[in-house]
């Protein structure tokens, strides 16, 4: 997992059909001072989050543990929002 | 996930029996001002996506969780084509 | 798995329900000589570390193998405390 | 998946069993234009590839699909012999 | 996989139980010259390597396909001794 501010949406019409219902989110890893690292990268959202919110970032199969997603290509998701970080 | 550009095409004659049948696409990441980020990649074509289109990019086991697709040898695949991104 | 040092703590009150009672901890990746590689990422804890310790951290769906962390969307985990590393 | 150069091969007398019968291939990354990229990564040979010839590579659990794979221990295979890439 | 040299070891007392019975080796990556690329990893030794080996490295969920090892915490492991590399 890393942090992550959410940057941006993605509309796209035509996609895979196990997309439908999820909202794709442009999210930019950050760092613990919140500085950008590296490039956008998409994710689904999974917990209401939105365009500014500072967000945890999950990839790989875990983002498909629960039944209903287990059908869903989808790579990475947002599964939290951060309130603090510290270090 | 990450924003792409479908910039060609692969012929292999000689292949893995698996992929018989999808388009293979070779892709090169974006970022949100659409320049191009690294190096080209090679995805399987899941939504009928031309040379210039702006698409999504799906990577990792998430793609082969249709029926169908689990017994091929996929690790990236084009999900969606890109409407609008908007950041 | 590499080798990090656990920096810091992240609270997120919203989160995705399979996270519940997971500490996440901030960790950065180190090389044999101590000295940190690269940027934060976040780590579930599964053996009680604390903020200093140096800790073997393990991705991907190793880190869901245990049965009762099979549904965890965790793609990343604290699995040891580090003794020592003689090289 | 991406495009690779075959430039040479592995030999491993004392390896784990499940390797047996596998050709294993030093591959490199290579670009559009045929330049390399990054570093050598080893590939187990699917398709009967020899050095010098252009190969799709393919890593991940889509390596293990079939089969007579499913319990080998491998992690990037090469999938194909690339005919031609346009662009 | 990829080429690497043994160069060290993991000494964890306190650790996921999944572990205990596994040899934590320091590995670092190679290329076919034999200099080192990036930085150290920590593999689990299934093969017997000792310090300053020439190794095969594996990674993902190809290093727990084996029946004993499916509940382990692993995501990376030598899996081969280097005899010789040829390019």
């Amino acid at each position: 997992m890393y942090m992550a501010k959410v940057v941006g949406n993605i509309v796209a019409t035509r996609k895979d059909k196990s997309l439908v219902g999820y909202k794709l989110m442009i999210v930019k890893r950050i760092n613990v001072k919140c500085e950008f690292i590296g490039h956008e990268e998409v994710a689904a959202d999974y917990v209401g989050a939105g365009i500014g919110d500072y967000v945890l970032l999950c990839k790989g199969s875990a983002v498909r543990v629960e039944e209903q997603k287990q059908k869903a290509s989808i790579d990475m998701a947002i599964i939290g929002i951060i309130d603090t970080m510290d270090s």
